[in-house]
């Protein structure tokens, strides 16, 4: 697992002077968008937390690139060469990394060999690209690094031209800074090759750098016009046809979940085989709880992790939530409340069911009033009712519980990374939710959400369930960094890109676009004359009810074939009372897909 | 999905005379392997159940391909063509396909390009070849095949050259059948190109074929000599650096289970996204059942699949297949059957635990008398302890308990796909397995097994977990082809392919490998005069438990770290009474791996 990437920028560009004399070469554009940034979206793709940037050169350039992105500042860079700026890198770094050059254009498949490699410290070289600027390479008979020289006549047996994307351990980074520093007095100016050859060739105390030449890699760098030129004519237009190969045809799904993925998800599940029960897996999880817990408000939350799925983590809260003398209120407005009663009746609860309506708002007054009369003791509310998309006043509730004891258990499964939530502000004891709504994830993970106060109780609480039980899964997690039973790897892969992803995007973000794709959606509801079963005020606008046409030609099955065809999945209503369809606005979607589904919704109310 | 593939192999190959004057062009070896089975290789990795060859010239060579392969001969093939050898394909042809020429070396990238093609009717081409032999496309504005020729000045505008591999649908296979059959007297000998070109630009009523150009698409057909010549020195070598660029990291997993898995059963869970309840998916959940049945005996078996792992399959049986006034002994000598009783103590189940030591054989005649005098009703019992490599007499011990008129739960998630298994034969009325172990896919998907007899009753059980339990999971999905929660999509997509593979391996060859890997373990184990704990004739030959070398220097984190340097995983002992490292031999593991690894024990045990 790499988590971080070192891309080094600190150079003047000079060869490439017009257009770099204000400003830094990464910034390049080839194909409308400067390297540097396609650089950085190939590294993210491929699982990378974070990208330090070493900066030199107009240095200011580099502040707008955004989320996952760290500068730092190599102030002496006109004197230092990339060693320099790399020795700037150091200090951030904190395990195997990726070392690039920020005037790159490569294909992403070095990334993936580089990152798949059991060597831990690898350059990427490859044939001959007679470009003019070669940095010729020499390795000894095991294949590590010896040498290397723009002059191909001081290498003896060719391993290949350097490609600038490397793999590198902090140990050998170490060795390259301390190497530099021994010299900067006499040679300020070093370039990070030098270093590289420095400790890999190194007699006393080597750190063996292995070439892994790739025949035919496509990469370029771009340090002179003609460089440039030939990258934008031949190079990159083939590192967008091999990079296109491997991608997956759009689904946009509009069903509530699973939700649409991005491709970068779906290739995070193809990785090395690894026993869940190493440490470096444990790292994953512990990662992967960390982050989902401050996505739900951080501070106290504590996050489990479950194989399964969202009603899953819903019976892992009721079966280990309500101690033996507890008295549940559960609020049923739909098919997930409905379930709450369900799970809590399988395992025999004291527990009532306070029903409403599937798609008027909640009469929070009478709840409350019931929840004193009933004097119970834990309150059980789905707070997005992905049945209908009602947004349930779950916050309001629950705060009103907290104030009389009441312990809360909230469904947050189509709620969570999207609506924001702080488990502390809403008085949420337990929440559920699940790897394939608006985390973006695939199916398979359920998490449950505890503010820690909450959680110890449980320890003194029956054990209803042996496979979900919250407590024993928990406190194992917690000592061990080991789920009880074989979690779902790859999924939890997937997981922690997504969360990468997520980060990046921010849930306010997320929260903005799903909003903009609703607004498209609703506008063409109302265009059509439509009717959505819920008011607009209390609707989520992730998920958007609409009842069926008053159509004798209407059939759900039409036009689910029809945006079938078109890329769309659709999804039919699950009210019994009420004939609607649903169309979801979660998932890595776009507005312009939802403008796209639009039209075809028109196209089809137009036949009737 | 595709799930077929037809491969046209009638021709004479005339043109490499000496070569196939007795053998058929596909049996030309490049890198030593035959070129036709190298495609049937790339066609299973992709996904494809059953490849259709269509045979004529030396049709007899075709015989020794083994499973997956059906054959269709061409008596006439040296008057048809090609199109010939199709029209005797298509009988066997139920659903989208694809179709190549068996001559072909070609990057299983096209493959995947094609699968992911969102048009059903597609057609591969690729830029400039210079092969010499060129079949020219010409298309029309929308992409779509109007004309072919080997005469360049016949095309208009050039959309590609013809790969080769195509995707096509039932329907546009039946187009060029009749259009051929219409012909035939006047035309026998018809290459299929003609007829896609036909039934792509019939005015009447057409078939649209999509040309999907790879400019730098890598194939060669190899039709003479020089064809040869240049494929095994420039386009094979490329075709071979272009796939490995996928290949992922080898880790040998040497710990029980999760199983080291092939790169094709990862890359199975990178698919368009889809919404679980579409029929599509519902299809592949219905093979996938079917075939999981087949495994355990067939006939009167049902499976039912969950999400969740493999404690998740034991807490579905043992909560859902005990009526209220049942009675249970438990097996219990190791860590599973351990778990057994504790899933039954969550439930408040009315059962005994018959404990028995983790490493010697069960008594069998003691366990018969227990199961009697206590008027049990039912039996549970883990088939293989994990634990230990420990492998019960559950055949024996569910034999005696049918005899008299008690219900068998079996554990059998180390066992099951390796141990030959007949439910009806070794009366085991439910059984429990999952994803990750011998079927070798990815973890998260649990099953069940049941005797449809047994099943049945289960209807009138009381439910005591929601999510976990059986009887409505079976009933729900029967009924629907859905799962009644949202299941691991993508782990299922690699279970399929697991099951693809297991198929070809047999379950009786994949134990016939296991066993050899483990009889090699062993040998080196009495080489090192190690100790095992289990007698040698009760074990399961899947994983073996290793007493520790008595030795002050042994430390199991330092055989542990070695072994995972050299790329094997292997895993500590589970018996709190008995110090043990465990070895499974489970997996996509090869004979010659365990002798690396028998080698690094001796390395390591050297040293103490």
């Amino acid at each position: 697992m790499i988590r971080q990437a070192v891309i080094m920028a600190g150079g003047l560009g000079s060869r490439l002077k017009e257009k770099t004399a204000s400003m830094p070469k990464g910034f390049v554009e080839i194909g409308g968008v400067p390297i540097v940034q396609q650089s950085i979206k190939k590294l993210i793709a491929a699982g990378v937390e974070e990208i330090i940037i070493g900066t030199g050169h107009c240095a200011g350039w580099f502040e707008r690139l955004g989320g996952g992105v760290r500068l730092a500042h190599n102030a002496r860079y006109a004197e230092t060469g990339s060693m320099g700026t790399l020795a700037c890198c150091a200090p951030f770094v904190k395990g195997d990394f990726l070392l690039l050059e920020s005037d790159l254009i490569y294909d992403a498949a070095g990334l993936r060999v580089l990152i798949n490699e059991r060597r831990k410290n690898v350059v990427l070289a490859s044939g001959p690209t007679n470009s003019g600027d070669e940095v010729y390479l020499e390795a000894d008979a095991d294949g590590f690094l010896l040498r290397q020289s723009k002059n191909r006549a001081e290498i003896r047996s060719l391993a290949g031209e350097l490609a600038g994307v490397s793999r590198l351990t902090v140990a050998a980074l170490g060795a390259m800074v301390s190497y530099w520093n021994a010299r900067m007095v006499d040679t300020p100016k070093m370039e990070y090759e030098a270093a590289l050859v420095a400790v890999s060739s190194d007699a006393e105390n080597r750190t063996p750098v292995f070439v892994r030449k790739i025949e035919r890699y496509l990469w370029r760098e771009i340090d002179c016009e003609a460089h440039l030129e030939a990258a934008r004519e031949s190079v990159y237009p083939r590192i967008q046809e091999a990079e296109s190969l491997l991608s997956i045809r759009r689904e946009t799904l509009l069903n509530p979940g699973p939700a649409t993925t991005t491709d970068s998800v779906k290739y995070a599940q193809v990785c090395a085989d690894i026993c869940p029960r190493e440490a470096e897996f444990g790292d994953v999880m512990e990662w992967i709880s960390t982050e989902l817990s401050l996505f739900a408000g951080g501070g106290g939350v504590e996050t489990a992790l479950f194989g399964g799925s969202g009603t899953a983590a819903d019976e892992a809260m009721l079966s280990s939530c309500v101690p033996e003398d507890g008295k549940l209120l559960i609020i049923d407005n739909g098919a997930y409340g409905e379930r709450f009663a369900k799970i809590a009746s399988a395992y025999r609860l004291n527990f009532d069911v306070y029903k409403s309506s599937g798609f008027m708002p909640l009469d929070t007054d009478r709840v409350k009033q019931t929840l004193l009369d009933g004097m119970y003791t834990h309150f059980a509310i789905v707070y997005h009712e992905t049945t209908t998309g009602l947004l349930n006043p779950a916050p309001e509730l629950c705060r009103f519980c907290h104030e009389h004891g009441v312990t809360t258990i909230v469904d947050a499964v189509s709620a969570f990374a999207a609506i924001p939530i702080d488990m502390d502000r809403d008085c949420f004891d337990f929440m559920a939710s699940t790897s394939n709504k608006n985390i973006q994830g695939m199916a398979g993970v359920a998490f449950v959400f505890c503010r820690k106060e909450a959680l110890e109780k449980l320890k003194a609480y029956p054990m209803r369930s042996y496979y979900l039980n919250l407590w024993d899964q928990y406190a194992y997690f917690k000592k061990t960094r080991q789920m009880r039973f074989t979690p779902p790897v790859q999924t939890l892969y997937a997981l922690r890109q997504a969360i990468i992803e997520a980060r990046l995007e921010t849930i306010a973000g997320r929260y903005a676009r799903y909003s903009a794709c609703w607004e498209i959606l609703v506008h063409a509801i109302k265009r059509l004359n439509l009717n959505m079963l819920v008011p607009e005020e209390a609707q989520s606008r992730l998920i958007t009810a609409i009842i069926e046409p008053d159509s004798p030609k209407y059939r759900f099955d039409d036009l689910h074939d029809l945006a079938r065809e078109a890329g769309f999945t659709i999804y039919p209503g699950k009210l019994s009372d009420a004939a609607t369809f649903r169309i979801a606005n979660i998932g890595d979607i776009r507005p312009e897909e939802m403008s796209r589904f639009a039209m075809l919704l028109e196209q089809y109310i137009k036949t009737l």
